[in-house]
Order: C-alpha cells, then structure tokens, then sequence
C-alpha cells in the first residue's frame, strides 16, 4: 500500500523555487523521522496564496532555495508519532501557515502563537532540527500535532484547503475583536481578492451587512450576484465614498500595497475598526484627528491561531461556507503564479496534489 | 449679593484675545437668558490647556475673534433653569471642552457625545442661538445642564479644574479600552506635560506598573520622585529603548506634535494599544507589519463624555488623586501662555478668575 510505505520512507518530492525567478520544478528532500509529537501527512491538495509570489520571488529579501511553497494543506495521516492524541491513520487534516513555536511566551501562552516571536513557518524557515522547511507542494509532510488541524467531516477536502489561511485570515479578527457575535454589524471588506472573498462569506454568515469597497466596478456583479454581498463601494467615487461616510462598524483591508487609509477611516463609524490583514512594505499614513475624534482603531490581524483555525473549520461546516477555487494539477502551478499575479483567478487555485504526478 | 445681581444681569467681562497675536485682554459681552435647561455659573477658577494656544492663535485655521478661551471651568451656580434637576444655587460645578450636542445621533445615544459631529465647543464656537461660544476666562457662564459636572465635596476647586480636561483626556481611554480594571498592567505614558502628568497619577491608581518614556531625561527625578512613575525611558537612548521592546499593555501618547510611531510600537506586547491623545497637523506613519504581527491597535481618544467626567472626578476624589498645579492671577494669564509654550510650567496653570479683578 503507498501510504504505508510513504510513512516508512524518508525521501519525498516536492515541487521547489531554484531561485528568484521562482519557476517551481521537481526536487527530491529527505523528511525528519515521525518524533513522538509529529504527524505524517500525505498531501491530498494545497491552495496557492499571495505570499507564496513573495517568498518565492524573495520579494521580502529571506528566501532561502530550493523552497518548496504552499501553506494551506490538506493531507491524510499516515502515520503518527507515540504521543500524539489527536489524530490518528486515516484523520483528513490541514496544516497552515506555521509549523512550529516557542511553546512558553506571553502569546503562546495565550494561545495566539502566531505572534510568538519564534513562530516556524511551513516552509521557508528552519526547523528545530536545522533543517529547511518545506510546504505542501509536495508528496508529504511531517507536522508536529499542534500545528494539525482536523477537516470536519462533510467538508470537501479541495474547498477546505484556502480555509487555512485565507479563512482563518479573516475569521481571526472578527472573532478576536468581538464582531463575531454582533448580528446585524455593518462591515466592509476592502478588496476582493481571496482573502477578501472569505470575509465576504464569513461576515455574511455571521449577520452582517456587507460592503464591498473596490477600487473599480468591475467586479460589482460578481461581489452582489455571487458573493452575496449587500452594497458595493467604487472607491475612486467620491460621491459613493461621501454618501458612506460614518456608516461601517469594521472595515477588512485585505489590499497588500500601499494605500492612503484617510478615506476608509472616513467610511467607520466612531468606534469603528480598520483591520488591516496585508503585508505592506511600504510606511501607511493617517492623520491623528481622523482617528482620535471617533476613536476609530486602526489595527493589523496576522492569520489566526490553531484554535482559531479550528473554530473557523467548524464555523464553516455548519453554516456551509466553502470557498471558491480553480483546482489545477502540479504541472499548471508555474501558470497559475503568473495568473494570480494579474489576479486572474475566481478566488484561488487549489493544486490536486494527490491527482499530479510530481516526478 | 453680587452673585445674585450677577442672576440677573446678562452682561459679563471675560478676557479675550483679539486677533492671531493670541494676547487676551478684558472684553464685556452678553450672556444668553438661562433657559429650562440651562444652569448661570460663577467661574471661581479655569485651567489652561495646550489648545487654549493653538485656538487664541489660530493655528488651526478656524478662529473667530474676540475669543475668551478656557474650557477647564470650575465654579457656583448662582441661577438655574426652571427644568435643570440635576443643580441647585450654590454647587460647586464644572464644565470642559463640550457644551452643546445634537442629543440624537449615535454616539449622542451611546453616551459618548464628544464624538458628536455637531458638538459645540465651550469656546471658539457658535451656539444654537446663533451667539458665539464664550469659555471660561470670564466672570460667568450659561451652560446647559448636560454639559456641567458636580465637583465631588472635599476636593480643591482650583485642583479640580485640569481634570475636566487633561485629567478626562486620559481617563477616557483607561477606562473605553477596559485597562482600568486590570490590576498589573504595563502602562507606557509618552511625554509629561499637563496630560502625561495626569496620566501617571491616574494609571498607577489603577495598580499598573508607568513608564514614562521622554525625549530627554529632564524629568527623570520629577517622575520618578514626585509623580511615583515605577520607571522611565530616555527615546532617544536606543539601548534603554531595546531593552523595553515587547513590555508594555498600552502607551498613551500625548505628545502633540509629529513624532515616529514605530518605536513605540516596538515597545508594546502582542495586543497592545498606542492611544494618541494630541492632536496633530501632519501625518502620522507606521509600517503594517508591526502593527500586524502583534495584532497592535493604533487609536485615539478625545477627551471623554460627560459621564466618563463625573466618573473620573469620583475616582480622583476616592483615590486622593489631585493635578500638580500653578495657580495665577487673570493679569498674568498673557505671561502664563508664554511659559506654557515653553513647557515651563509644572504641570498646569489655574487661574483664580473669582479673585482676580478683570476689567
């Protein structure tokens, strides 16, 4: 059986970035053995994510080659090492952005360890081991069990993968910040790329009323037809933008370049939040008065924790939420970064990892 | 009795400035009839504030003139409105930045009326009856009842008045952003001026742990010593700042001119909250990933409600807190200005309007 032997075996094949050009071809590496705390994956599928582009192109100068992306992976277990609880052969689960944290600070501690400072990302950085990590654009995974999340059973495996971290991308605010609960919030979702579909879907289950704010019409039918969106905002429309004023409890700013913020601070309400969920390079501006005299927040989300990630997985079974992908197989990966890169994707790629031939 | 004639008489003496020089100067004008709702107040005392400056000379661009400034009023009430139930002639009162609302939107409903797009200004501003707005460098005003405090009994008069504004000002978001409550925090207050001052008294009655972080370390023995601030750190001293990175719960910022905010940032914990206080005219910058990667909260306050007010005057008066003051003559106020634009004065002037002759 070749999941069994898979659980054996060491050696696996992942599709790998060589160097900034970040064409992605096949590569061969050796996983760690299955510690006591580690689950062994085997990669079923893995959706493709903005800051994929970045790392493999070093966009953020620390990318370290050959680098085998992806960090919204769905697998099946394969084996699992003699201390781990929670899963067991045969479990579908996911692993997300981060792999590893330091276990004993303020956050960790707090159960957000995605802001301990020594948080291990799924691939990209060096493991415990001293080993590169590599992600889920490969044949297998070894995860420790903190970092694996169960797959609700109903899900289906392809629609669960973006969930990992676009989904709990923005789940993760509005849980943290207490919109979760409130019925009847108003809220904006800036930008509609994948992770502004999920806060879409998300806040829409949740009882919001749901604006999008996009810097054309473009995609008005698809936000109010498809997405079921309830209003829809041209930001270069200063009469649309006027006519907002003072009307939104939260804004998701899902917009990963720089932009002025004074107009969406504009569109808050006093008390009003901007989440900001984009890696920005570049310094954002806001003039005081504008925030001051409505105390209005301006704030930053950074995905969500493994407990957040598990609600958010539960959240969306129940209520039906999927995400809208374009599934494609390993050999169309190079085509689907240079689409994504002219966001030309209805919402995000999801590769059929299992269905591919890697080698 | 002079109060009661004063009931009577409409006209009043207050010093005003004339033009942008900002030098103020005895001026008469009428007071409006205490209407229903209205309450006439004797001034026994008015601090001045940082924006009594900016206002008398006109650096926001929106001054009317003549302008009596003071909006941190202490005094008696001497005539009250046939519906007023809240006072009776002879309370000890006070009355801040606000004096007139629209009582109807939300934040109006919310009971945060400082919020209020149709706030009216004690001074520098025009009432609903067309008149200006007349503050508290005067020998008396006519305030609507909602806008007026009880000064709880036994705290000084002069010692109350820098309560109604630097004292609210910090007060407001200690207890908006639920800091009040928790004994133990980490507190950072950036600048020691008339607020900053109030800020170290008011968040060591909490029980928190204050740093004072300053440009220079001028105040270090004041802070230390006579505020009982626990530590203070020197900006400017980069190891001292280093050494601080990731310690505190929340800053307030009180300085009122463009500064960087990436290095107080860096100061706070994961969730921690920078609170800007001072209003200023140029951009404030941040790079998004030190916001986002500690899921930090950049906001502001203004002030507080009228019920923050009363609450923070009943902590005060509990708690044995009181402002450090100068108390002055209305004949020095011109020179007061001066010294204050200098920061040369620890940490308020009060000027004692009912012991100064004014015309």
């Amino acid at each position: 059986m070749g999941e069994i032997s898979l659980g054996m075996d060491r050696s696996t094949i992942g599709w790998a970035a060589r160097d900034p050009s970040g064409v992605l071809s096949p590569y061969s590496y050796i996983l760690r053995e299955t510690g006591p705390e580690d689950v062994y994956i085997r990669v079923i599928c893995c959706g493709i994510c903005h800051t994929d582009i970045h790392q493999i192109k070093n966009d953020l100068g620390a990318s370290s080659y050959p680098m085998v992306p992806g960090h919204e992976v769905v697998g099946e277990v394969v084996e699992v090492g003699s201390d781990v609880s929670k899963f067991k052969v045969g479990d579908c689960v996911g692993v997300g952005t981060i792999v590893g944290c330091c276990k004993t600070c303020g956050p960790c501690k707090a159960d957000v360890e995605q802001y301990c400072n020594k948080r291990i990302w799924s691939y990209n950085d060096v493991y415990t081991d001293g080993k590169p990590t590599q992600g889920g654009f490969s044949r297998a995974m070894v995860v420790d069990q903190k970092f694996v999340v169960k797959i609700p059973k109903g899900m289906a495996q392809e629609q669960a993968a973006p969930l990992l971290c676009a989904g709990v991308t923005v789940y993760s605010p509005l849980a943290h910040f207490g919109l979760k609960h409130i019925s009847g919030l108003r809220g904006g979702i800036l930008g509609l790329g994948g992770v502004g579909h999920m806060g879409v879907k998300l806040s829409k289950a949740m009882g919001h009323h749901v604006t999008v704010i996009s810097s054309s019409a473009k995609k008005k039918a698809e936000a109010l037809d498809h997405l079921k969106a309830d209003a829809y905002i041209v930001s270069s429309d200063a009469t649309q933008m006027h006519e907002a004023e003072d009307t939104l409890d939260y804004i998701i700013d899902t917009v990963p370049v720089f932009h002025p913020l004074e107009p969406y601070l504009s569109l808050l309400k006093h008390d009003g939040k901007l989440i900001l969920t984009g890696v920005i390079s570049t310094p954002l501006q806001f003039m005081s008065p504008m925030v001051m005299l409505g105390r209005k927040v301006i704030t930053g989300s950074f995905i969500g924790s493994m407990k957040e990630t598990e609600e958010m997985l539960d959240f969306c079974n129940e209520k039906g939420i999927t995400s809208t992908i374009e599934v494609v197989k390993m050999d169309y990966i190079n085509t689907a970064f240079k689409r994504l890169e002219k966001n030309d994707v209805r919402y995000r790629f999801v590769v059929d990892v299992a269905g591919s031939k890697l080698d």
